[in-house]
């Protein structure tokens, strides 16, 4: 293997590819960036085992000379390494040769680095996906998607299924839905040539904040490919493959209440800013609730308190308030990340009693829909 | 205590005293920030028995009505919380009052905080400094003399006085040395109505870097006062107040060489991101250690191998070469500060041998001189 390639494309391409790589692996060769050289151009990997990045240099773009290739071939050289020693280069023009066995010389001006590399056969292989089974969605949509859910998948292990987001084909409807069993985050939304085969995957959560930080926001489609293992989603540069959680995701559509005692509608922003002032206090004491007491004159109050620090409460005027009075009790945090995955518009909260969980939905649409248990306080 | 301010005066004012509030601290009253309102303004107190920071808001400034004061009086707050919830206040208009003993009550738009706060003459009194004994320095100056030499100040405490910055007043000028043993950083600089009676104290380097972050890239004064136990530096807003190290600063000026066997003038810019380069390879044993060698016509190579990773070699062409040739390693990291704080112009490296210490300084002038002992790898 020897060619000469620029600098900069090598680093966006390695910014990609780094996403992928864990110090943390207990796989030797996963800590290393496979780098295979063909006619076409430069293909880069690096994986943790769960997620695989794959981005592609072509030898020519645009009409300008991105990679000069004397010789094919392919190595694994060391992840942090590499990508810190491209970074440093003093010129654009940088030269990879394999010398000898895995022995490989990057030049760069008057630099000179000697790696030792691992022999890429060793690599692990990658899925084989059917590319005729795909469907796409836009990025920004698909960003958009990750964004509304991914925040409500459990944290903790104690069941792995539910540290993914479920996405689920009903027709011409992807329904994706992430819960920690304290609250629920549901968006629905209508595409073409949807899968009929794989109609329920569980993605970790991991995998799309990952996917999510490598998107760029535009409205270009990303092609997906579902299996039983494995998701693929594949742009221009780059495919990004994550394997799947096992096991059944519960059903979650009966948590949903249906019917409402109290239904108020309120400035998504103004109530944000309220909450995360009360919970100023809230976090003093490690439970972080707050409190939610509807008024007279179309008003509900928001309050606090830490018995050590001192106690907090706002009022805030509502748009509309409907049904029975309520005196309810809620985590800060999970009311915060709800409010913001529903966006700053008018948002609808409907309520079934103090101690039943309650829904929150944009006034605009029912595509996205945040449910939260309440906690025990009155 | 009852008064009004706008939020973004209070909070830049927090902001300020913030720097010298730690949540370590085992003082607990040192974990609040006291106010005292006067009639002619606020001042705002924070303070980790080492560091404390003071600053001033007065009621009017430039035409504009900042305090509007009700009631004069003292409390203190509990800093992090009191900081917070004026970051997150919803309206510019602040109201504070003391109802109640301590009991506070802070207000803006429709939320209301009401805080416990602590009895103000709890507080820890500041030092008297008198005021007639003051120097003064521009305070970009001050932050380049601080820049050029905290950075060498020693980490471990087995010599608690080599963690700070030696000041030391020889007729018109200040000379300033920090060392760890392994390297030292000194700065020249001549002022006028320098101490006489105070001449040789120690300021913690955790002083210095504070002070710098605070201080404002202007040509403004920084007024000084020296006193045996406390520095204070005093711009327009700020009062800052250092506790001084205790014991005697070692004599450094006899560790200096001043015959030199090999002498080399570099661009310092280049040299630094060939010893980045080199270092990226030397770290990787933790000893972080660069070879330095020089050629025939002109030209120095810098190198470093670690075993397991590679090696890399660069060649740098010098501005001038004179005297015997020479091998000789250092710590990649001291070289790289010593040159930063030389910044980017030519630079003279006098060696006296590969076992004896070197000076690097600017081409320009003497007023910085960095030191370095080699490590022993030929």
């Amino acid at each position: 293997m020897k060619f000469n390639i620029l600098r900069d494309h090598l680093l966006a391409g390695l910014n990609d590819v780094m996403k992928a790589v864990s110090s943390k692996t207990t796989i030797p060769i996963l800590t290393g960036i496979k780098i295979d050289v063909t006619n076409e151009g430069m293909t880069l990997t690096g994986s943790d085992a769960d997620i695989t990045i794959q981005t592609f240099i072509p030898v020519e773009e645009n009409g300008e000379q991105i990679i000069n290739i004397t010789q094919t071939g392919s190595i694994v050289l060391q992840a942090r390494m590499f990508n810190e020693i491209v970074r440093k280069l003093p010129t654009n023009e940088v030269e990879i040769e394999i010398t000898n066995g895995t022995a490989t010389i990057i030049r760069s001006g008057k630099s000179e680095f000697h790696l030792i590399g691992s022999d890429a056969t060793e690599y692990p292989q990658l899925p084989e996906l059917a590319a005729d089974r795909q469907f796409t969605i836009p990025t920004d949509l698909l960003k958009s998607i990750i964004r509304e859910t991914v925040f409500a998948v459990a944290t903790s292990e104690s069941r792995p299924v539910l540290t993914g987001v479920n996405w689920k084909v009903d027709g011409d409807e992807l329904i994706c839905v992430a819960t920690d069993s304290h609250r629920l985050a549901r968006r629905k939304v209508n595409l073409e040539n949807l899968p009929t085969d794989v109609t329920s995957v569980v993605i970790p959560g991991k995998s799309l904040n990952e996917l999510n930080k490598i998107l760029e926001d535009t409205n270009n489609p990303v092609q997906i490919v579902l299996t039983s293992q494995h998701v693929l989603f594949k742009t221009d540069d780059v495919l990004f493959f994550s394997r799947l959680l096992e096991g059944n995701y519960p059903d979650t559509s009966r948590l949903i209440p249906e019917e409402f005692k109290t239904m108020i509608t309120i400035n998504g922003k103004s109530l944000l800013q309220a909450i995360d002032r009360a919970s100023l206090l809230a976090r003093e004491d490690r439970n972080n609730v707050v409190r939610f007491e509807t008024l007279e004159n179309q008003t509900v109050e928001i309050s606090s308190n830490s018995p050590e620090i001192g106690k907090v409460e706002e009022q805030i005027q509502v748009e509309s308030l409907e049904g029975e009075t309520l005196k309810i009790s809620f985590s800060a945090k999970y009311m915060m990340e709800a409010l913001k995955a529903i966006d700053g518009q008018d948002v609808v909260i409907e309520f079934t009693g103090a101690m039943r969980p309650f829904i929150l939905r944009s006034v605009a649409d029912d595509a996205i829909l945040q449910l939260i248990l309440p906690v025990r306080t009155y």
